[in-house]
């Protein structure tokens, strides 16, 4: 894997060190199981703190430049302090986020220079779910929809299968349109 | 739906209101239709910026005390600027405050008083699926893993059910475990 030293970088992407590192990942695939982390502490109320910092992949542990600190709340609706966005709001955000991110690589693998990428996200919940009035109703979302809008020097018919290619990558999307195993473990202290 | 001017306010969660918001909706399930929302734009390279701010419930428009901004992008390793945590880690994020904060909401309907709550959650994924190089590897988590631990003025018995409510209630963990339709959309500018 050989990466120049001033790498073209369209859209801020570098796309030679990513063509570079799955071809280095053929040969040897432990290397792309990876473990993502957070840890969450409960402060007050619905309101609680998430820290990541450190991660599992390419075959050892990983690290950000620095841990990341997050907040999440309830609003004031729900009698809470909104000391932050609230769960399913930061579900979103990832959502958003990870479709975004694709877009801006897939388009820079392409050759395609973006000018703007914009999206509106909404996600439908009956709150009867999660307050347990009615077993029938779904705690977590009954729909979701993202609306992009992107500026490009590319036709319409070339952004929109931008858009379609970063949907079939996307981690986030899969998360949500398919089903994971989710483990829970309590230790009382 | 009273709320007293001092109500009792166990591990800070206001018991009285969210009964007494319950009670209010059973005759208006209107009221419990909500759409949360959030704005996405990208900046540079993997790295996009969301803004979270209004959403629609309780038959109204309603917002945050003020916007609330989140950045993502992909760590120093995958030739990426680590403007922000990745957007898997922020779904970790989501899932762990999601249910810390339930914990809080249904301890205190129990009666119970937490001293503290901690989580660390990962996410098992093997990239393989994201990077396109084998069709047979999804993108998203493999495997999520929860590990509570719980210090609350209760036997690990009822610590264990307070785990369990939360988890069956929890918007976010139905969200990963079951399947949600997302439909995206997009105007070329």
């Amino acid at each position: 894997m050989t990466i120049t030293e001033t790498p073209s970088l369209p859209n801020g992407v570098n796309v030679e060190a990513l063509l570079g590192a799955r071809e280095a990942f053929k040969g040897d695939t432990s290397l792309t199981k990876f473990t993502w982390r957070a840890r969450n502490e409960w402060v007050d109320g619905t309101h609680s703190r998430t820290t990541i910092e450190d991660f599992y992949g390419v075959g050892d542990e990983q690290s950000h430049d620095g841990p990341q600190v997050h907040d999440a709340d309830h609003p004031a609706l729900f009698a809470a302090e909104d000391n932050g966005s609230t769960p399913v709001e930061f579900v979103l955000h990832a959502l958003a986020a990870c479709l975004t991110g694709g877009i801006a690589a897939v388009a820079a693998n392409r050759g395609i220079t973006l000018n703007s990428v914009t999206a509106v996200i909404e996600g439908d919940m009956d709150i009867q779910g999660i307050l347990g009035m009615d077993p029938e109703v779904r705690n977590g979302y009954s729909a979701v929809r993202v609306s992009f809008e992107v500026d490009a020097d590319a036709s319409a018919d070339d952004i929109e299968a931008l858009v379609k290619q970063s949907q079939k990558r996307s981690a986030v999307y899969d998360i949500l349109t398919g089903v994971t195993p989710v483990e829970i473990g309590v230790t009382a202290k």
